[in-house]
């Protein structure tokens, strides 16, 4: 009983996007998806602010992830070197489940809202990016450009990579959409 | 009196964005701003769905305008080439007026609802970019690189020039931020 209580928020995710794959994000109510989990929708109110957050959870976590690497990231890092640290964690830990990423990726794609709060989370992401960048002392616009660039990067990566054939590597991709990047902006 | 009329469109405008610096976006209503205009609120959603929009009436032209000029880039033009033509457009449409700019973009970053509505305007512009870049025969995931990372540079370089002083030119700036871009990208 009180591991099936610790592991509330995750029941409420997994019958979350049961749901939303079954019925479709518009039609399900956050009744449901608390009956679903075997729980009362004041549970579900403690965990998320909303039905969209459920999808989004995770992405405070991965925040901090990024950052984290981005601080790590040597002295001698340039910034978008120390911004590619950063993002190989993020490919790490967003490359982990395939299949529950690719069934995500279709409910949001299939909701304006979601992609909306899709794009809220990237920009939150590209602006603490650039905040560490600053704080590790560089200056304006390469921080931002370097940050952006990099969220430019991740997204695109992990874009194809929901496409691709289940078990590919998302490590493997964002390090090729990097290398691109490269040989794009260098043809200028 | 028709010249009156016709100009509704703009003067919604200009009675929008003077209630919003005197009183705040959230405190400004539909009808206080068709009244400021001697308008009705029905001739006001004849031309915006939203007291947001009326933010945002230049977007679906400020779109096409870069499209187009992306279209017309020379063939052997690289796709970030074909990208630096369009952003060239977009910094002399945007930078024709400064003070305007700055106004608008005090009140945007004042609103969590208004930043979200940008962000969806500015994700709509680089997919408009990238479809343009796939039809000159750009792979994917240089299309997708190319212009979203166009998007980060002019985003970049407006930011940068709302804040200068009056008179500071905005193509100026993107040239800058997109020779800034070469730098960072290169040093990886």
């Amino acid at each position: 009983m009180v591991r099936w209580e610790a592991d509330a928020s995750g029941r409420l995710r997994e019958a979350a996007m049961q749901l939303y794959v079954e019925r479709g994000f518009e039609q399900t109510t956050v009744a449901e998806i608390a009956k679903r989990a075997g729980l009362t929708a004041r549970t579900f109110f403690r965990y998320f602010a909303d039905k969209r957050e459920v999808l989004f959870a995770g992405s405070a976590d991965l925040q901090e992830r990024l950052v984290r690497a981005l601080e790590a990231a040597p002295d001698s890092a340039s910034p978008m070197q120390a911004v590619a640290a950063a993002l190989a964690v993020g490919a790490t830990t967003l490359g982990q489940h395939h299949e529950h990423s690719r069934l995500r990726q279709s409910i949001i794609n299939a909701n304006a809202d979601l992609q909306e709060r899709e794009l809220i989370k990237l920009a939150s992401l590209a602006a603490a990016l650039a905040d560490g960048l600053r704080r590790r002392g560089v200056p304006e616009p390469d921080a931002s450009l370097a940050a952006e660039t990099g969220i430019v990067v991740l997204r695109v990566a992990f874009e194809r990579w929901v496409g691709e054939p289940l078990g590919a590597d998302l490590s493997q991709a964002t390090a090729a959409a990097l290398d691109r990047l490269g040989v794009v902006t260098s043809a200028r």
